[in-house]
This record gives C-alpha cells, sequence and structure tokens, in this order.
C-alpha cells in the first residue's frame, strides 16, 4: 500500500494505493471539514486504531519503508487511519515523568528532542506522559527512529500513565526521542 | 554492532560493541578535547566516510534498526564514524534550492521540517542546498525516514550542488524531511 497526504479546498486528504510506488486500486479518505488544524494523520497496522502506529505527515509514502521506523517487523499495509488535531507549533507542551502514574524526576517540553538523553534526561526511559497541549511523536529510539507512539492533548485526556496506555510495541518504557507534530 | 553516545570527561565519545545489544568486543572512540559542541557522530557503511550515513545522537543503538532509516538494504555494521561539529541550535541556517547549482526556487531554512511539503514547499525534491551555520539531516521520507544525507557548513564549503554531492543513496533528489542536528 502506499500513500499521499494533500491538502484539498481547505480539509485535508489522504490517497491510498493497494500496490508500491503508487500502483493498483486508489481510496481516498477526507478529514472533517471545518478542521484546518487537521493535517496529519495517523496509520494503523490493524483496523480500529490497533497495533504498530504511523504518524503520516505531508507527502509521499511510496512503500512500508517509507512510514516504518525500521522496526523489528515490517507493516506492508496498513489497515486504519484518522486524522490527529495538532497545536500551534510553538503552543505544543508536554511533561515526562520518570515512572508510571506521573511519579518520579519531571521534564517539561515545548521542543523537539532527538536525544532525550542529550537533553539532560537520565535514562533511555519514559514512565509516564502528560499532554498540556498538541499531539506528539515518541520513539523507541534517539533521532526518531524504532517504534512510535502518538500521544495527544485530545485522548486519554492528554494522560499516559503506563505504557500499556501508549501502546508501547517493544513492552517496555523505552522512549529516547520526541517531537511535535506538525501541522 | 551496537553503539553507545556519551560524555566523557568534557568530550565525547562513541562506544560501539560487535554483536548485537552490546554483546562481544567492546572499542571506544573519542573526539577531539577542546570542542564541546561536538556531540553526536555520523556512521558510514564504508571505510573512509563512504556509503550510506547514519546520525548518531546521544543514545542507544542496540541493533541496526534503531540507526538505519528502515531503508531498502539492511546496514548491520558501520565502518567508519566522525563526530559533527554542530551549531548553536536557534543558529542554524540553511537554503534550499529547487534545482541543482542552486537555482529555482528557494527555500530559507531555521527550524525543524517533518514535512517540507507541509511547509510549502512545492514538491518531494530538493536540487541542491547551501549550509550558512550549523550541520543538518536530510532524509528522502518525510517524518525523517528512508535515507538520511547529512550537511554541513564546515564540509564542501557549505555548498552541495547536486545529489551526488550530499551522497544521495535514491540517486535521485528525492529529499522529504530536513532537521538541525542538535548538540
Amino acid at each position: 500500500m502506499t500513500h499521499h497526504c494533500t491538502k484539498f479546498s481547505g480539509h485535508w486528504k489522504i490517497i491510498v494505493w493497494d500496490e508500491e510506488c503508487f500502483q493498483g486500486r486508489r481510496h481516498e479518505f477526507t478529514s472533517a471539514p471545518g478542521h484546518p488544524s487537521w493535517a496529519p494523520w495517523v496509520g494503523y497496522e490493524h483496523s480500529a486504531y490497533q497495533g504498530q502506529q504511523f504518524v503520516l505527515e505531508r507527502g509521499e509514502y511510496p512503500r512500508w519503508d517509507a512510514w516504518s521506523g525500521s522496526n523489528a517487523y515490517h507493516i506492508e499495509r496498513m489497515t486504519s487511519f484518522r486524522p490527529i488535531a495538532c497545536a500551534n507549533h510553538r503552543e505544543s507542551r508536554m511533561s515526562i515523568y520518570e515512572r508510571e502514574n506521573f511519579l518520579g524526576r519531571k521534564g517539561e517540553l515545548s521542543d523537539d528532542y532527538p536525544s532525550l538523553q542529550a537533553m539532560g534526561w537520565c535514562n533511555n526511559e519514559v514512565g509516564s506522559f502528560r499532554v498540556q497541549s498538541g499531539a506528539w511523536v515518541c520513539y523507541q529510539y534517539p533521532g526518531y527512529r524504532g517504534f512510535q507512539y502518538i500521544v495527544e492533548c485530545d485522548r486519554h485526556s492528554g494522560e499516559y500513565k503506563h505504557w500499556r496506555e501508549w501502546g508501547s510495541h517493544a513492552q517496555t518504557f523505552q522512549v529516547q526521542s520526541i517531537r511535535r507534530i506538525q501541522q
């Protein structure tokens, strides 16, 4: 399956193809009108927004290696999609906690962090997240690689107390880079 | 081969292991002292800084899928490394051009761009780069995925006139996301 995200008369759409390199059957999905901030999408491995998560910002994704974060197992087709509600880029705010249930050391994020450790975070894990504003994508490895976990202020009341709540496919708290999802 | 980047008595080092998950023989490489801005490294597929390029910011990379940008072919071992000289995060500046040799439409970058198209760039290619300040990593796909190309103001006089000069492994001008390499 291949994808192309584009803007269309004020709202955003995603066009998907059954086969690689924009071949095969073509389908269009459009976000609800009246939500100009809905630019990026998230695609899921399974139906009903389950399984591995993939951020899809505007652009072309000709095959699986364009959306998968070089994970240990390949997802050649996504099965469900939804648009992501982002905040204004400069107003995104999130707190990260050393331990689950918002315990332990706390960090405040308002920028992109390709290496949490380089920014002073003490280890390669995050125990819990509280999203005050915007939508973020957290990655297993530095440099925005590995499994992706989307966390949003509009879902779960912005509270992610344990890796089970952000759907960690590594089944660990390992998170080494975090960035805002841009409109 | 696995990697771990850490800070050590004022300068930065990279520790590499022969085998996955920090097993096997261990080697340490240290950046020249007196360069506190030298935090991240770049690893290469081949010796003498040739072949696929991988940005290594501070953190843990237990196996190939942690550093490879989910490319079509896996690089299980890197063969050469060098530290990257970054600018202050807020002072990074780069111009991108629609066509090779700094021709065509021009864009000015001073931030991170997970989707150049979402930021107003007209297509999925960049013809040439001129780096005024800092070090940047350009990616084949949106969201910092696919082949990685490191461009720096301290190399090539900051001028990259054609994809051959930034070592495009796609052998095309395809670049859909760009970010600063952070200290």
